[in-house]
């Protein structure tokens, strides 16, 4: 069984080992540019740590789990035209260094090299695991659809927006799992255990990161305390807040959401004072924790020794961090 | 077997049955739309023919050949926003009639449906199948991009330029064809040498639009005769006429390529002129007879009776007219 660490330094191996085409260099440097700005190699990791905990060979699961770190870095490629973003992880982003045509471009070139590297598996398994890759693939264009429908409604129903973060997130860690599963032989009702916990897992993540965005110690998460509230982001805590806002409440967070002038520090310790009002903190950690019971009762329901768990549990527990 | 028309019915009747989510609206709405703007089928239908041909059941192919024009529309949609084209078979693109967000995301999703399409084969092709549909979709992407990069260089030489449109155009219809061969059951001989046969083809039908497009008879061909000339595009009949223009040719060519105002009908005049004094038409003529012999050459080599031939050879025929 290997650990987290050792299974990202596997995916850094494999990706640096990973060629693509040199010609047209329009087309590939783009890609490889994207691959090399970093990251954690989180949902290409989950790949092996399915396929390890089946007892399954881990070098099976290689490029597979490349196939999942191409098609998140192609979903960020055009994600990042669509937000208009000029920053990924600090560099520039695809479009502003070349150009948008560029950036779609190379992003449909990486779904189509996500698919032939998602190919590497046993014709035993080559269907199911496309099938769920499609799947995968399908849902998380939904969720970036949803998302940014969002932005254009005024108000959201709290299910509707948990459907957009379960499909624009937790599916790619679901469905990375679930095909790892596969590959290391897990029986079909255990690959669809280990999904159902990804899929928790991710949305009860997506929860915490609207709490962090707001409570967060910013020295230990390094993000902008209230960049959520300062671009008026449909998270989990405005949604419950506009659903839940009554008199002073209500006038203040429709005033600061309307406000097209002020200083931001005030705006975020205004939002945040209706936010406590109405303790949508609680709200969100009470959703948050359901969703993180729900996964370990999946991962209980998995027919492998409890030993064999454990990574995923360490796994499940790192993301989850209780002090902030 | 089964003529062309009678293939081209079968794939309406098949994108009319083809259901799509209803939601999010934003994402399939404009895939409806733009698979419903009509065009010829020809893709589709050359997977069907490539199967009857063959002796396989016309139905088996249905789906995989559906994945080919969603796949082709996909490409459609995406280039649409990268040439900055406001009509597509005079009707407003997607990314005019929505935006291109939308354009992006829509035409991503469709790469997923296309690939699901394309699943839709017995478990002993589904590995072949896919690996063809992949290498091409990949060659399309590369194609589109060359064809980017041509704009923005003052010289392209006669053979990047084949390469081109061998990526851009001809490989998908190879790429049809070897499909519909597989699911045929033809034996990997016979499936490379209907691919090599569309191919050659669709080099040769592209070169003959170079020559439509400045000696074509407007009323035949439904296209504004020049435009290509008024546009700088870099076709076979510029490249080689820029290759061989000395002189009197080589100065009035740069000066029309370099002109910012003029009457469209007398630059498009000045340049036929030179082509006429260069015989760039005759030319390309040439080269694309040779494309088309090599086509039949490989037409000749699939050993199956040549009247099981007779639909593929009509159909070549029907794409390569000698009356224009």
């Amino acid at each position: 069984m290997k650990k987290l660490a050792e299974l990202q330094d596997i995916i850094s191996e494999a990706l640096n080992r990973y060629t693509l085409p040199a010609q047209p260099a329009e087309l590939y440097e783009p890609i490889r540019y994207i691959l090399t700005l970093g990251g954690k190699r989180l949902r290409p990791a989950l790949v092996l740590m399915a396929c390890d905990m089946f007892g399954g060979d881990v070098e099976a699961a290689v490029q597979p789990a490349l196939a999942i770190e191409v098609f998140h870095n192609f979903t960020l490629m055009h994600d990042d035209i669509m937000d208009n973003a000029p920053l990924r992880r600090g560099k520039a982003t695809v479009h502003e260094k070349w150009n948008s045509n560029i950036a779609i471009l190379s992003g449909d070139v990486m779904m189509v090299e996500a698919n032939k590297l998602m190919m590497q598996v046993d014709d035993r398994i080559l269907r199911p695991v496309l099938d769920i890759f499609n799947e995968t693939a399908q849902g998380v264009c939904e969720g970036q659809q949803y998302d940014m429908n969002f932005e254009q409604h005024n108000t959201v129903a709290v299910e509707e927006y948990i459907d957009m973060i379960r499909l624009k997130t937790a599916v790619l860690l679901g469905g990375a799992l679930r095909i790892g599963a596969l590959i290391g032989g897990a029986s079909i009702a255990d690959a669809e255990n280990i999904y159902h916990f990804g899929v928790n897992l991710g949305i009860a993540f997506q929860l915490q990161d609207d709490i962090l965005d707001v409570y967060g110690d910013p020295k230990k998460f390094g993000k902008q305390v209230g960049g959520d509230i300062l671009s008026n982001k449909k998270t989990y805590l405005l949604i419950k807040a506009l659903e839940l806002a009554k008199n002073d409440d209500a006038i203040n967070l429709h005033y600061w959401l309307a406000a097209r002038t002020y200083e931001p520090a005030e705006k975020v310790a205004a939002v945040t004072e209706v936010y406590n009002n109405l303790q949508v903190k609680q709200q969100a950690e009470e959703a948050m924790s359901g969703y993180v019971e729900k996964a370990y009762q999946y991962l209980t329901a998995i027919s492998v020794a409890e030993n064999q768990k454990q990574f995923l549990q360490e796994f499940a527990d790192g993301l989850m961090v209780r002090d902030y």
